[in-house]
């Protein structure tokens, strides 16, 4: 194997598509990688031929230079593929398998695992707890938006489609699985969503229509989004969701036109610490409108499932406060009313194989709800520049031509 | 029926024990009363001789003069007596039993009643769902520390001691149902504490050492109590809990000493908004120290109980996004660990019933854990004081002299 | 008033539309009223206009003769109906309500209540936990197939349809919340369905058909139906469930063919105690059938959800032990799979609300599953023998005759 | 390395102490080993010196004659050890390191080990899912009363003392970590006992032991333990327990005079299928009388938490169906009181470690409760037939004298 071309992070704004090395059995040196990381033996991992790879709402954050990512960082969280190389240690997985990889690495070894908390995995990141490929502070594992990668903990990590003809007809359905479909599942479920529930979730990027298209299939009875981007809320409202534009204002008042009240049962935050202003303010950055804005419009004794990411760190935040990710939370209104908090990284290995299951026997078209889009690897950077211009697209990068027919 | 003496609110500081209306079956117009109650019908209601009523810390929220409670407010909401009256529509409560009585009102009627929420009822207070007795923005129940007092829906509110005499025996016991002990134990149980659980508890005021009692109830492995009052701390001591002072700096270090690592599994808030800082800023308020504190020590994937009580308006904070119940949280570093977050009032009554088989039954000594200290009813005014001094007592007025021996 | 036209129970196959006594606010003497009831006083009560009350296949024990009820006892225990009259007691109903009513009559003031655990309430059947309208053993309160009906602690136990317009659209719909729409649901729930899950639901009649709309509700990945009757499993197949005829053998294998595998995540037993066998048995009864054959195909570490019936007493049985309601269950296969068992009525206040909501907003179509066939209340003897012979509808009473156009 | 000194069953009511061979990494032919997992190899295993390894009830069925152990079956599950070797694919776990092992093999990589379902593994055991050493028909995994043994999957699998003086000293308790203590926990969490609850647990072996001592660390305010045995009921009184003695009949009666109604919230069949009778029928077996007397006695609402073994073929039962492992059970009665029943093996990972932190922080005196008794490997033949002779004892073997001092 001469080389692996990669999606390679060269500083604010600008992504290239490298060759870097082929994957082996350990984890080498080079930009992001944790110093206590290098060398570790991964005998555990097997090696992936990508089938599809997708660009994350959160690789963006990385790109738009609001985080301390190194320039040379492959980038790459969201990973479908071949297993084309089986570690010597690994006994379930066998090659030829098609299977979907959760962002999040986790060892199956640790307290954290072994409780089904494998977004905060203890043995993968010597940082901190809780890990994922190609993402800044994560440890260093090597991204996944190129032709192969290497997968830790395989035995425990991957999902394995039950039948590889089948699953390449849903392909762009079951590459949602690594990431954000889980994602906004799990916001809807920390959210309490259920059979029958009022939902509102901020955010109509990928993993707020993720959540709307969860939501749906938990049974909820209405399901809204909300941002001020035009183009993304139709795309909502092209699967059934009801829509709020909160450029125009506030939510609350367009909220009691469709619900009947200013309230829902379950609000979801799939925005994050990027948020922006509602109506006249929605020019300029207000970290935590959406936090505060699903405080007033969730009922009393309802949940706020924050899938949508808060970092310890912004540098290019407005204030030093929020440079320190620290944000003026209305935390009296949300306690009056009895609201509980769910956040964190979402645990993709609770949820994965359910909604395969889901995808597979056609109870949920998740590619179409967040508007999959297949571009070859080699126009990733095109990928990265039309999303962060808004498009309401989901891209799916294509290593090896495989996605033609999907 | 001659009077009700009564302790009542008289402005910052200042409480008087006065002589006010014995209570009817209807709820009259008065101070604090919200217009839309005033005239209500209270047929479902019972009338209590009050055997025992504490002083609460979140009464002293209003006696300091940090709400809008307006003079002449009846106080009091931890309630325990003997039924004297029932109302026409009550069925199950009879004449001479003696009853705990939930702080918050409930109808037992709407949604919230009836999925277990009884801290944020419907139909009880105008002004917004959740209620109480004697307490500003509740609806204005006239308050329970007095001879007589009103519970309305009473078949639905109170809990019957099954035996008066051996209740008796258990009285300074058994009164704390009615608020702290399920008040602490809420924060324990929305915390995660479980059998071996690792806790550090916020506050040694009173519903700090409830959930100190409460944590060691639910079985857990080291509970941990933080406080920079001294007194208090060897209050907590005194029933095998481990101290933090934090006026000596942050808990962090502290902790690791006792745990053998600088984090706990569960954190619980009972402190509240009128928190001080740490170390060097103990001086001073710092409403958020607490929260960001908890959010340091609790482990990724742990959960914080809050049962200390944030409010919507606070016209005694030292900045205007405080005024508006708005504090400056580090939503960063909690999402970073998976941290999720309950508040509100504790729903009373899921817990009461197991709480009290739990005293009668010997397996919790909460009245020596809080300090019960009785005192006249006329003597109300000293307790008020005393406690706001930091005295480590839980305060229970005895209207009638029936705590004599106890 | 000059009376109040209803269905009455005159032994073994025999069902008559007879006039009773207009209801009233107290429960007097009459077929099946437990003697501690007679006189009982129900201020808390309102009177409905039925407008839909549907045939359930709970009333065949009693009609079949497999139950002691008594001759005389007015049947009916699924009522949707408009409030007439309101109890002295009653706060939140109000006359002209469109309001459901679920058959378990609960008190709302009593430990199981309060715990959500309303089709066990103490305080409405001197006989034991738990109680119906028109029901053997369950209290003696009078059945709904009427004209009018008392219903107890309205406020506690009525569902108020949100805008009466709205709800005639879908009042064939939302008569299935009184009952069997619920019971299916929590037989799902309890089996532990979810989103992603395959689940093999024992029996087609309409608790079945109810069962299986819910899973897919619930977002089942694959919903397995089992009947004997050919009708009832095209009426599954209508809405895209699987079926397995067990009149051709055990589901085993057809069930293998259908999922891949011989076993499902989740059972549902909606036959209860009068099965038949399987295959070459299923000529004759075999009450165990199908809770030994639900353990067979549930996969280790899933869930029983039981709904169907089992009784105390079957005078009708062919064996002793089963007169005593004891059966010959292989627990031990049960407790080699570690499987979960849930057995009991369905407490229909933990899900009307939001069966409604979906209902409401176009989430399901429960009518059209239990293929709801609306008739006169004059012809509901015609009604019990068709379905008794297996007809594959859903009969809903029409006492005033304002479904002509649902 | 010379041999491997192990108790082996050899026919009905006969053990003795053999020498069998050192374990090395991988699994070998011999008796009760499946043919499917002959040859496998375990790299990812650890050698355990035992330091204490306890003789269980459920080995009693198989020394009894009561199930199908071949003879020559290495005997023991309940391990407790140092390890010695580690395994080339081990990452976390370290020679010299203290551990307590699941009786339960798990292999941490399947659907149901990911659930927490540890007890149901699928990937050890060929026959059927759910694993253990030296156990019929469970896989062939060498058992573990021996000096040496074999522990597969171990950085999934063990839990490592933190501290191994500390743990020294308390190694006659931490070494019920293995089956008992988790196994009554998981009873009594299964059966809903928390805070506050009245509890019966039927059986006073060690399983029932454990279960009380487990009840009483989860804050049941009563624990009330049934026996014929009055040895063993006196070893339940000496740490805080009520008992009934059902050898003088049914134990409602009993029951009602400790708490005061005849019946309890929670119910634990810590006995299983070679249950005695009550009363006049306590002389011989009645398989099924726990599990109906414990749905007699079981408040309506409450579980039943069975983690007494019922088994799928019992060739020593007194009729045919018992011997298929089928029971006439009085499931009418069950579901009348809306019971739910939770069966299976206990995962023990779910719990042991918590339990752990409870034995460490002296929250637990778990040996005490069980009357913890070591003797040297060589006495195990006697351990065994004083066990089964009912002696009120927990027997630890000691293959390495270290216990003399413990």
């Amino acid at each position: 194997m001469a080389g692996n071309k990669a999606v390679t992070y060269l500083g604010p704004g600008k992504v290239e598509v490298d060759t870097i090395d082929y994957p082996g059995f350990s984890l080498k040196d080079g930009p992001g990688v944790n110093r206590a990381n290098v060398g570790r033996e991964v005998h555990h991992g097997v090696i992936l031929k990508n089938v599809a790879t997708n660009i994350c709402g959160s690789d963006q954050h990385m790109v738009r230079g609001r985080t301390t990512a190194p320039e040379g960082l492959v980038l790459g969280h969201e990973i479908t593929g071949e297993v084309v190389e089986v570690g010597r240690d690994v006994e379930f997985v066998k090659q030829g398998d098609l299977v979907s990889v959760p962002f999040n690495i986790a060892c199956g070894r640790c307290r954290n695992c072994k409780e089904g908390k494998t977004g905060i995995c203890l043995n993968v990141n010597p940082d901190r707890p809780g890990s994922a490929y190609g993402y800044v502070d994560m440890g260093g594992w090597v991204g996944g938006q190129a032709e192969y990668v290497l997968v830790p903990y395989a035995d425990w990590n991957v999902l394995k489609f039950p039948d590889r003809d089948q699953a390449m007809e849903k392909i762009l359905d079951l590459t949602m699985l690594s990431d954000i479909f889980p994602t906004g599942f799990h916001g809807c479920v920390s959210a309490g969503v259920g059979v029958g529930s009022t939902v509102y979730i901020a955010g109509a990027g990928p993993v707020g229509l993720a959540a709307a298209a969860s939501a749906q299939l938990l049974g909820a009875a209405v399901v809204i989004v909300g941002d001020l981007n035009e183009e993304r809320l139709a795309q909502a409202r092209s699967f059934g969701c009801e829509t709020v534009d909160v450029s125009k204002g506030d939510p609350k008042e367009q909220l009691a036109e469709i619900v009947g009240e200013p309230e829902v049962d379950c609000g979801v935050d799939a925005v994050g610490f990027e948020a922006r202003g509602h109506g006249r303010e929605a020019a300029t950055e207000h970290p935590a409108t959406v936090l505060n804005s699903l405080m007033d419009i969730t009922r009393a004794g309802g949940a706020l499932g924050i899938p949508g990411l808060y970092v310890t760190g912004d540098p290019g935040a407005s204030d030093e406060a929020a440079r320190q990710g620290s944000l003026s939370i209305r935390i009296g209104l949300g306690w009056a009313k009895s609201h509980a908090f769910a956040t964190g990284q979402c645990p993709v290995m609770r949820y994965h194989r359910r909604l395969m299951m889901a995808i597979l026997h056609d109870r949920v078209q998740i590619a179409k709800a967040v508007n999959a889009t297949p571009i070859p690897l080699a126009e990733a950077p095109r990928g990265y520049q039309e999303f962060d211009q808004g498009a309401a697209r989901k891209y799916v990068l294509d290593p090896h031509g495989l996605l033609a027919n999907a």
